[in-house]
This record gives structure tokens, sequence and C-alpha cells, in this order.
């Protein structure tokens, strides 16, 4: 049943046509009368002629081909953005190479050296590992998403926003002091924002106010383990207030959730809790967790929007000389649910 | 900084070669003297030349690439398998064009038809949609993973065993009826054998038991509705026994024990829970949820060994009549948590 390899051979063999005239019809059809090229159609037909897109390539230089660098799929958040990205296809037919990096710069070179060389069209690049100035370097169409970006295009969520909205969210739940749990962030890369913005708004309202930036481990049962002393910390520390606090995603909000639930059988009214992704966990916890949402669609659509451009600019005649990265913001979405309601 | 397109024409030029000997070099190295070799090996290097992978593509066929073509994103079995899937690239070099078909079947069938005219050398396949006798018929190694397989290569896990396992773990917890919640499902398909494992061990051992087949919803929120009256059947019509529940999966099995938090302000005692696939819920539930894991990284690495040997016997010389398909089964792993600790 498989379709056979026809070769040129074949073609010209079957049409009495040189093999020349055989190859024009697929690099250049419009050398051929209408009449003619019926009579190579019909026969690829008749031969049952499956397009070998590598020969193609050769001739045009267009793989269709997109090289995905990502750190890992366990995040949500990752494998929602790949599956957001693969979802273009039906937009504009790219098709996509993905590679997890695990945070391994070597491999991750290799493979894209070997990309390279498979003449690529562009890549989208989520992993930290590589600094942005080499990838410029390629010399190829990137985009890269919620990573230091100061060399290539980017699409990032404004992280910013997002912080403000959490931070104003929690204050208006009457919290008696906001606290912010991070790892230390370098301001270059974008999820620094959240930082920046939970510390400008309480700064500017003069919100009583805590920052913890610490180690919060590498695996869940780490991060489980230093949640739970964190929150032993601020349970005796702040003894009395209500505490509003904003986690930098929503597995550690739910850690949080499930230690406070563990410890006094309900979401005690003094404590009110908010995360950040909208990850699936934010709203199958036992009480459904309040987050920013991050607008994976639009972000997905937004780099391949600008890489389209880019990939399109660069198989003109004449296409424009390289111009400054583009960098776009997407705006989050707050989510409103159970562990930031008034305290009674 | 970007390497630059030499060809082999500029190679040809530089070293004083024709350029057959220059294609000689890439094609068939052994035909040129070592010190001819080393020549054109240090112009290359001089040139600065990039391997162009798709002129090596014509000349022997290797492509190495694979297509993986996945339901979705959102179910962490599905990135985990994709995620163990990439990670093989250490091993074997294959580079991975992945779709997720979203069981859009015409999609589907246009994108493995492009995969095939870019002379892709295998899939390996996890959506349900085109049946595994139109898979044969492309005539290209082609693995499945949990999915109906009768005419194509396999890996499964032993969906059987795990269910004897789940099923035995909650009768030995003490409880009086056993109850399997799961959607209609044809015997062709592995996951089948979950049913059929309940049933048999129950029936084996006289347990008394009841099997829910229903639809059980397509999103986290109806699936959560279903559930919830699911359960409150369950609570009257067996009001004062203990009930062991067998869920298909973890996110079901979460909820349900969301609601039994929800409803008794804790897990009650006369409810014992198992869910299946070890996805990152069942540990990071309010209460950590005894589940039958599927060894991923097995499964992943069985099917791109099978995909492998397939691929390798293509390239030789005289392949081997192509031989019947190859079904692996790999065992689960009970994973006994909290939610099936025997009654007081």
């Amino acid at each position: 049943m498989g379709k056979k390899n026809i070769t040129f051979n074949d073609i010209a063999k079957y049409t009495g046509f040189s093999k020349t005239t055989v190859s024009r019809y697929f690099n250049n059809p419009d050398s051929l009368t209408l009449k003619n090229q019926q009579i190579i159609s019909d026969a690829l037909d008749k031969l049952n002629y499956q397009e070998n897109k590598v020969a193609r390539i050769l001739a045009n230089g267009k793989t269709e081909f997109i090289g995905v660098i990502i750190p890992n799929l366990y995040l949500h958040y990752y494998s929602e953005m790949l599956n957001q990205i693969l979802k273009t296809y039906d937009t504009y037919g790219y098709k996509f190479l993905v590679f997890t990096g695990d945070d391994h710069k070597s491999t991750e070179r290799k493979y894209i050296q070997e990309l390279l060389s498979y003449k690529i069209e562009g890549m989208v690049i989520l992993s930290h590992t590589i600094p942005s100035r080499e990838l410029a370097s390629y010399n190829l169409p990137i985009v890269t998403i919620e990573r230091e970006d100061q060399f290539v295009s980017s699409v990032n969520t404004d992280n910013y926003m997002g912080a403000v909205q959490a931070t104003s969210l929690l204050a208006k739940t009457g919290a008696d002091i906001l606290i912010h749990i991070n790892v230390e962030l370098s301001p270059q890369v974008p999820s620094y924002g959240r930082i920046k913005g939970f510390s400008d708004i309480c700064e500017e309202y003069q919100i009583p106010h805590e920052l913890i930036l610490t180690d919060t481990g590498h695996s869940y049962e780490e991060s489980s383990l230093i949640l739970k002393d964190l929150l032993e910390t601020i349970d005796s520390k702040y003894q009395g207030k209500t505490k509003g606090i904003f986690l930098p995603n929503d597995t550690f909000a739910n850690i949080m959730l499930n230690h406070l639930i563990q410890k006094y059988g309900q979401l005690p009214d003094d404590y009110k809790i908010i995360g950040f992704d909208d990850s699936p966990v934010s709203s199958e916890a036992i009480v459904p967790i309040s987050t920013v949402g991050q607008q994976i669609d639009k972000i997905a659509a937004s780099a391949m929007e600008i890489l389209h451009e880019q990939i399109t600019e660069r198989h003109k005649r004449k296409p424009a000389l390289s111009s400054e990265p583009v960098h776009k913001i997407i705006p989050p979405i707050l989510i409103n649910r159970k562990t930031t309601e008034p305290s009674h």
C-alpha cells in the first residue's frame, strides 16, 4: 500500500520528456506550457508519486522546520506552551523539532548545531542555558520566551503587572502583612518583575511586607520541606495578624495550602494565598487557589507570528537588513478563587 | 559569526580537486587516499564549512528524523512520555518531529503525509485516531504506545497486572465492597486490561464488587460533577460498609478525595481510594494517593529500542523480510500511600 520512491527518471521515461523538463516542473513550473504541466501532473498521479521534500529543500531552501528548545516537560507551564506552539501547524505549516535540554548546556549546543546543519528556518527557545548574545550569533530567526533576551526577539508575560495584581488582591482581603516568597533572580530575567512588582506596590501604598528570597528546593519533596519550615516561621512571627502570601507558582501555593490544612484542618481565616501560572493544580486543589494566569496561547501565537515574519523576510529576494530585536509583552489575567476571600 | 554556506564548488576551487573528488570525500571517503582526505578536511576547517545534512540525506537516505504523534500534552502521562522519548537523543541521535493531534483525524493524516515526504525514518504513535491497519500500510518502522496495535509493533503497560495489584491492595485494607469506575472500553485497547483485571480478581476471590462503566466527562469540571454524583450514590447505597474505590487515573482519584474531604472534613475511615498513573497530583494531593505507577521511562526506552532495530535493519544492504509486529509489555509498580491504609 505504501507509495514507492518514484524518481525523475521514471517520470521522464513515462512521459517521454527529458529529466531537465521534469525537474523544471518541480522547480520552475511556469517555464513549461500548461499542457506539458498537465501531462507531468497526470503522470505523477498514475505513478503514485510522493513528493520528496528533501529535493525541494535543496532547490529553494525552505525546510519549514522550526527547532524548539525547552528546559523540561515536567512543569505544566512548559508542556502547555509546547502544546500551543505545536498547534500553530494549522496556521503556518511549520514542523517542529523538539528538544528538552534539562540544563545540559553542551548537549543543547550540540543539538542546535545539528539543527543548523539540517537547515532549520528558525528557533523558539525557552531554556535558560545559552546567553542571548550567543543565540544571536547563529544568524537565524529566533524568538525566546520568558528568559534573558537582550540580543534576540522575545515574548514574555508582563510579570510586573501580574505581581501588582496579585499583591493588590491580597491587600484587598484585609491582610495585615504581605509576604512574597521567591528565589534570588537576576533583573535580566523576565520573572524578576514578580519580585519588583510586589516590592514597588507595597512601598508605594506603605503596606507592611516581607520579601523572602531563598533556595526553594529542586524537587517536590525538597520544596515541601522548605515551605513547611517557612510556614512555621511566618506562623510564629506574625501571630494574630492576617497574612497574605504571594507564592511564585501554583505548585508552591498548593504545598502551602496543604500544610495549612494539615495543621489547622482547614484554610484558617488569617491566611490568604495566591499563586502564579494558573496550572491545573490551582483549580484542582482541595480549596481552589487564586492565581495569576499567563496567557500561554497568546504567548505561543505571538512568538510564532514574530518568527514567521522574520522567516518570510529572509526568503525575499532583497531581505531587509537585520533589525533590532522585537520584545513583546503579554498581559496576565488575575484569577480570583477561594484562597483570597476577604476575612469575615 | 554565523557559518556561511560553503559549496562543493568552493571546496574544489580551494583544494584544486574536482567536484567529484570532493563529493566522494562526503559519500565514500575510503575511495580517497588518507592524504587527500586530510587536505579536504583541512580545507573545510579553513573555509569554516558547515555540513549540509540535507545533501547527505539525498546521498544515503538517513534523515535521522522520527515523527511523534501524541493526542495532547495536557495529561501529564503524555507530556512525561514525550519527555522520555526526547531524552533518547543522547542514545540514538534521532531528532523528533512532534505533533499533537487533538483527535483531529484529517489533520493528523495530512501531517503524517508531510512527514513521509520529508523521508522520516520511523514514527512513535500515541494517538488513537488512525487504525493500526492503516499505520502498517505506510510501510515504515512504527511503534505505538497504549493504543490499538494489532498490525504494528507496540509497547504497553501491563494494565491487567496493574488492576490486579490495585484491586488486591483495596481488598487487603478490609474493604467490604470494591468499586471500579471507568468508561466503556473496547477489548482491543490496552487499558481495557484494567476493567478485566478488576473483574477477574473480584470474581476469583468472590469479593463483593461493582463495576461502574459510564461517561466520565471531557473536562475537569465535567468529571468533577459526575464523580460527585457517583459518590453520593455510593455513599447511600453502601452505608455502613467500607468502600474500596479503584479510579482509572490519579486526577479522578484526587477529585474523589477532595469531594470526600469537603463533605466529611477528612478522608473517612470507611473509604479507601487508589488511582492509576503515578502522576504528580497523586503525591501532591492533600492526602497522598495510592496509585499504580506506569514505568514511563522504560516504556519510552523500549519503544525507541524496537524502532531503532527496525530502522537499522532497513539500512542494511539486504534487509530481512518484514517480520511480525513485536508487542512488548512493561510491568507496572504499585505505590502504597495514605489512601489505602487498613481501617483502624
